[in-house]
Order: C-alpha cells, then structure tokens, then sequence
C-alpha cells in the first residue's frame, strides 16, 4: 500500500457511521490513514477502528484538505451544507443521505447493480435507500433476463433504519409493557412494540410517504429505465435488524420460479435460500450482520401471464447502508476515481 | 325470547372459543341456553359467560340431541368428525375451522358480503379464514362499484393467528430475549420474537403456503366470482392481535382514491380511518377488541390504468374468528335457518 489515501467518515458515532467504521476495517480498505468526524457535540469521543479507537473530529467546513474520500452518514442537512465544501476541496463524497439521490450531477450507485455510473462523477455520490438497495440487487438480473415491467412491493422494516434511537424505542417500550409500565413515544408517533406503523419518512403531497416514492424513483435512476414501474407500502415492524420484503413483479419476457432461482443464485451479492419442503426461507432475525441480499419464496403468480412473488431480506445497516457506502468506495479506488474534476460544480 | 333456542360452543376452551362465548354475551344473542364442549382433556373446566361460568362438557358424537345450533372453533379433524353427527341430529353447524371452507354443499360466508349465500344451506357453515375475512368485507364495496380483477396481497398477521400458544410463545420468547437466555421455539420452527416468518400454515405442491391459497379460493367462492385473481404472500409478524394487510387492486372501471374512501365509509363493518396529515391509518396495536374492519393508506396506483393501494387491519380473534362466526348464527336466526333440512348430507 504505497499510494497515500486519506479517508473519514462523517457522523461516525451514529449506528451506521460506526457499523461504516466497522465494515472498512473487517474488508481491509486501502486506506493509509482514516478520521473521524461528528458534529461539535461529539466532537472528543472515541469510536473504534478494529483493535485501535479514533478520536471523533468536529465536523467543519474546512476540515477536508488532505482528505481523499469521506463517506457521510450524517443526515440530509449536514451532507446537503458540508459535501460541497468537500468536492470543493478535492475530496470525493459517498452520501448515505437523501440529499443527492435524485439529483442529476450525482450517480446514484449499488455496485452489484450500476457501479460504470461511477465513471465521470463530480465528486458526491449517493448510496440509496436501504429498501430501494436490497430489491435491486435482487431484481436486477430478473431485469437483465426478462425485463421487469411493474413491481408491487410492500416492506417490513426493522427500527434500525431510524437508527440508535429507533432501537432503543423498540427496548424500551417492550421493557415497559412487560414491566407493567405506559410505553412513551419518543422517536415514532405510536407505539412499535407489537405493532406494524404503515408510516415511514413524511407524507407527501400524493398520500404517498417519503420511502415509498424513495423506492419508486431510486429504482429508475438505479436501473437507468424509466420503463420499470414500481408501487410501494412502506411498513416499520418490531424487529430490531433487517429489512424484509414481499416483492410481485411482472416481467415482459416468460421467467418460471426455477429460471430466477438459477439467475440469482448466479447473481452477485444475491443468496437463494429457497427450499420449502426444508422450511427454508430467508428471514429478518437470522440475516443480522451479513452482507448477502437474501431472496426466498420463489413462485409463479398464476394471477398475470409473467409474474412472480418472492421474498427479499438484508441487514438494512449493513447492505442497506455501511456496507454498499464502503463499496462503493472501493470501486472508486479500483477504477481509480478518487478525484474530483470539477470542484465548483455544487458550490453555485 | 319465547322460541327455544339452544346454543353450543364446541371448543371453548380455545382462544377463539373464549372470544365466541364473549361475543354471545356482548351481543344478547338470542339463546335460551348456552352449553360449553370441549375434549375430554377439558371437560369440568369452568369458562366465563357474562356474570355466569359455564361447566364445560365432553365433546362426544350423541351430545348434539336437543342443541339448535354449535359453533365450534376445535380444529379441522374435530370438525370433520363431529359436525357431521351435529347436523344429523338437527344442530346447525357455524365451523371456524378450514375442514368445510372449499366443500360445494357448505356455504362460505361472511354477513357484511354474502349473508344471502345461508339461504338453503345444508347443515354446516363455514366461517372463512381470519386474513380473508377483513379483505373480502373491505375489498366488496369496491367490488360491487368498479369491478375487482386482481388482488396483490402481503399479510402481517399477529400471532394469536395461532391460539394461545402463538401468544404464549412470542411472549415467553421475548421474556427470555431480555433476560439473557436462549429462546426456545415450540410452536413456530423459529423464533418469532423480532423476526418475521414468511410462513403460516403448511407449504403446497406449488410452493405457496395453504394460508396464501385460502386467501386466493376463499375470496373467489365468497365473492362467488372466479374471475377475481388473488396472489398472496402470507408473513407472521412479532404482534399479538390483529392482523394487517397491505392490498394492491386492479379494477376494471377507474376508482379514485377518493371515491373509494366515500365509498368504504358508507360499507357495512368497514372504518375509514385515513388521513395521512393528521397521521392517521389504522395499526395492529391499537384496534384490538374492535368489530370493525379498518381501511387507511388509500393511495392510487400509478403503475396501472386503474388500480389501488390499501391498508386493511382487523382484530384477528373478533371479526377474523369469533364474531364473524357469531354474526353468522345472528343471520341463521334472524333469516329462520336454524333448522336442518337433509340430516344426512353430510354422514355418508
């Protein structure tokens, strides 16, 4: 490892920032030298990097200098203020945020699934929702085959994509119901423990919320095909890890349950576990911590000419976030991308 | 009350059970008597009704002399068994189980959709199963308007789906989760506590589950209309009353979502519960105990000409077992069925 690269992650004592932290230590990312950085309130605490432990840096406009790459995951507000101020100093961005994902100067990348957008970025790229990533490196090669012309999908997201807090919200209130005790709603406007809340983001103006319109336009721009029509129900479940979803898709070209089982046992970063007779199938609670995109329950849908159901889990912080961040940047130091050509663009 | 009326519950013991001997009080349905049967196991055991405690009997073939209707809720091979003798004996037979559901000489019914299917039944009724019945009362009104051709439908099912012992095992499981021990799993091949399982009832030759399948038929054979096409994904999720269900429709004539919220609220047994801006949709955790069906989340579909997206929740014991079963034997009473025509239909 001759060639010096300097790489931070910032918002790294958040669940996805240390699980980044984590992920670029467990792959041994070339980096020759990785920081830390939160904002001022954190700024001082120590989070751990493999057998070592990095003292968190406050997060500023100017700390960028000598920085090759930062992977973000810091929220909307502070990518949208500080990931120009990063290009602008030569430093490319891997957001995990929704700031960038729709907008057009950005690539917005799932390796597996588009890594050539890569090629010719202008210093921020976005990593999708954790739901759009896990169901396009599912359906990506069901595309590539037969063509997918609409998905119905319908989530079971776990409280970790709110993050710590979402956690500590599920713990809580089942430690208090089992304790006799009223739960608080303190990060969800109900109560999750036992329950299923069909609300996740905000509510739009079309009745819609935020995450189900994620999933419908980050799988076009993903899959560069405005053709690939997508209806989403966004649901948060009590389940701590990994996202599940029931995913009906109609394909232009005939596809039999036994044909996309092959395709996706083919399929990088896919894993078919699909044996019935065996109750084999993937689920939320036996995903925790892996790096696969988990597809089961495989089955024709008798109900159109070219349809199937199936049944897609990731661990949501890890492919659905950590994870696909810190591959990203891995492509772009194997495609030898870590620049940024033009350092204005997003400073206008 | 002058005529004579004599009502059994067989299986009282059972969650459901319990809930039809409530449901009987609650409503003042009509008896003149009320008898509780159970297996021998259980016979001698006291079961509250109202202010009263019923002894519960032995379930035996020759019990049913002198009883003008039973509602059983024992499971399929006791109903199988015993429903037969029932009805040779002159006792209408309201059946939770699946054993009669698909059977051409029982009707299938649901009040608030096909009340009119009772007349000229044969002996034994039909109660549908838990995850049809809220569908197909919320699904009717939109129906009758606009013509259904195609339900896509992703099910979050609580575990009392399962009896007492789907209760006893999430709980047990979570107890043990937070104490530090391992969890064991009994009722379900894995754990359900913080885990979704894309499985309820036994895998078919097709690879659907059974559960998915009484969804697709049941719907056909209430609606009495083969040519709506149901595809299912059936998943048990870590709740313990009420089931959700997230329901893509495509109808033959264009409904807006306005229309159909108009239209849903003017449904009998139906709630509107639906205004995203004042974050309102129904959830699992806060309609137990309630008759009504709950529809929210009404969105229009893009991705087709005329389709729909809903979110339907009902209490899975009340209207999905006990209640559906007793507005049934409300119906048999007040349309004067409560009578046995052909004793023996049913025996050879």
């Amino acid at each position: 490892m001759s060639k010096k690269l300097t790489v931070a992650v910032v918002g790294a004592t958040g669940a996805v920032g240390r699980e980044m932290l984590k992920t670029l230590h467990e792959r041994e990312f070339p980096a020759t030298e990785v920081r830390a950085f939160a904002s001022a309130r954190s700024a001082g605490i120590k989070v751990p990097f493999g057998e070592r432990e990095l003292t968190v840096e406050e997060l500023k406009e100017d700390v960028f200098e000598g920085i090759d790459l930062a992977i973000f995951s810091a929220g909307g507000a502070a990518s949208q203020k500080f990931s120009p101020h990063a290009a602008h100093a030569g430093c490319v961005v891997v957001d995990n945020s929704a700031a960038w994902r729709m907008d057009e100067r950005c690539p917005l990348v799932v390796p597996e699934v588009n890594a050539g957008a890569l090629n010719g970025h202008n210093g921020i790229i976005a990593n999708p929702n954790c739901s759009t990533i896990q169901m396009v490196v599912a359906l990506k090669p069901l595309h590539d085959a037969a063509k997918i012309k609409r998905v119905v999908v319908s989530t079971y997201q776990a409280v970790s994509g709110t993050g710590q807090k979402g956690i500590e919200e599920l713990e809580r209130q089942v430690r208090d119901l089992f304790n006799g005790r009223d739960p608080e709603n303190n990060t969800y406007p109900y109560r999750i423990a036992f329950n299923c809340l069909p609300h996740i983001d905000v509510f739009l103006e079309n009745d819609y919320t935020k995450e189900e319109m994620k999933m419908v336009h980050e799988t076009v721009k993903i899959f560069n095909d405005p053709s690939v029509k997508v209806t989403a129900t966004c649901v948060r479940v009590p389940v701590f890890y990994c996202h599940a979803e029931s995913v009906n898709i109609e394909t232009e070209k005939k596809m039999s349950a036994r044909d996309a089982r092959v395709m996706l046992s083919q399929a990088p970063g896919v894993r078919v576990f699909d044996n019935p007779r065996e109750l084999m199938y993937p689920m939320p609670g036996y995903c925790v911590g892996d790096d696969f995109t988990f597809v089961g329950r495989i089955r024709e849908d008798e109900t159109i000419e070219n349809g199937l159901n199936m049944w897609i889990v990731a661990d949501n912080v890890r492919k659905g976030a950590a994870l696909n961040a810190v591959q990203i940047a891995e492509e772009l130091v194997q495609r030898e991308l870590v620049r940024v050509t033009d350092k204005d663009i997003f400073m206008s």
